[in-house]
């Protein structure tokens, strides 16, 4: 029997609304459906986002994605993940797997298809691409992310305040993902590379608690907690050299 | 008279179905849609993708943003084009207004509404983020854009060189856009700094004439007009002092 094919949907931001028409379309025509959750019992996020498009009847399986950084624990458990979507492949029926913002920017469906691709290195997967989390905060708050031949640099953590500091050097704009715990000591790094101003912040992007904010000034002082969830989109001065 | 709304909509890198579903069902509920062209007869690239949405009796005006770099000419198109979608938010009428790939990443769009500002400081505009072409290029090729802790980041235009070189030293992967008539350059630049390995070359993606090229090294040699409408994503080796 053929292998069924793969299909890898970016889910995109969170809205309902703003995944691709052709994902719409593929989780809709699909009978197996994989979603991922945190842990055991916890809800599928991407799942929530796109459950007006999944027909009854669909065989929707969860996928355990835990929040750790170990890694041999991580990929034993993209291994198992990848090992049970493979069950159904194998049976000749294809497959969804959702992915939150876009496919492969800095997604858990990377690490899954490495996985899968050990089992069947022939698999047949066709990756449908999603809007991304930053361009949904620059529509929300109108911030224009790349003009001209400004570059655009991604930080995806803000563990390493020197990545940071790099991407303000490069010039034109930087994103900010993954905030967290750092909120403070990256605005000291804005405010010392003088790239307060024109800048955002923007937490719980999409969803009822969101909270854009466009003085960053305001959220000096401000606890832990406030970098949770959070994307900031930096708009740097030109380099000296331009 | 309460001002009309304005909706800029990203359409995405060219495939009809990778538009959002908010975007399909904005221009379908339009009475009013503006689609960019490059010159007056040539056909709307933008509209061209999204026309199975587009209902009949809607009223489809063509708004021109030539292919110039003078930045007076250009003002005065983006101020023109502002004024002609004035008159109809004016009239009380909401409109549509398209744009390619993602609404606020290196696109006219972001000028247009700086024009719009300057007629109505206040007027009501809502953006719905569109996938962009490197998302679209990466799901072709099954590049992961963005892993772990590396950075991202985008490079627009190939003319600055050391632009490309910077982007290459911060690590991780990088976008070239734009890559035009400076392939041969560029592909020397990758030779260098040893980032051929695992980078990947899509030229109209998309389109009929679309190609794909894994190994660059084959790109060696090739005329100036292979770099046109092309995209390349590098993967970086890891900084050194990672």
């Amino acid at each position: 029997m053929s292998l069924g094919k793969l299909y890898g949907i970016g889910v995109g931001p969170g809205d309902p609304e703003l995944i691709s028409v052709k994902g719409a379309r593929l989780i809709s025509d699909t009978k197996h459906l994989f979603v991922p959750i945190a842990r055991v019992k916890k809800k599928s996020v991407a799942l929530d986002i796109v459950k007006k498009y999944v027909k009854e009847g669909t065989n929707v399986k969860e996928l355990v994605f835990p929040m750790v950084t170990d890694k041999s624990e991580l990929n034993k458990r993209w291994d198992e993940s990848a090992r049970i979507i493979a069950d159904t492949l194998e049976s000749g029926e294809d497959a969804v797997f959702l992915t939150l913002g876009d496919a492969l920017l800095y997604s858990t469906y990377i690490y899954l298809l490495r996985s899968l691709r050990k089992i069947h290195p022939d698999v047949n997967v066709i990756t449908i691409p999603g809007i991304t989390a930053f361009s949904a905060v620059a529509a929300l708050t109108g911030f224009p992310v790349g003009e001209a031949k400004e570059p655009v640099t991604i930080v995806p953590t803000s563990d390493d305040l020197q990545a940071v500091r790099d991407a303000i050097e490069l010039g034109g704009t930087v994103i900010l993902m993954k905030v967290g715990k750092r909120l403070q000591n990256i605005l000291d790094v804005l405010e010392e590379m003088n790239a307060m101003e024109g800048s955002v912040f923007v937490a719980n992007a999409g969803m009822e608690s969101q909270r854009l904010v466009t003085d960053l000034r305001k959220l000096k002082g401000e606890n832990d907690q406030t970098g949770y969830l959070s994307t900031i989109l930096i708009k740097t001065k030109a380099r000296p050299d331009k």
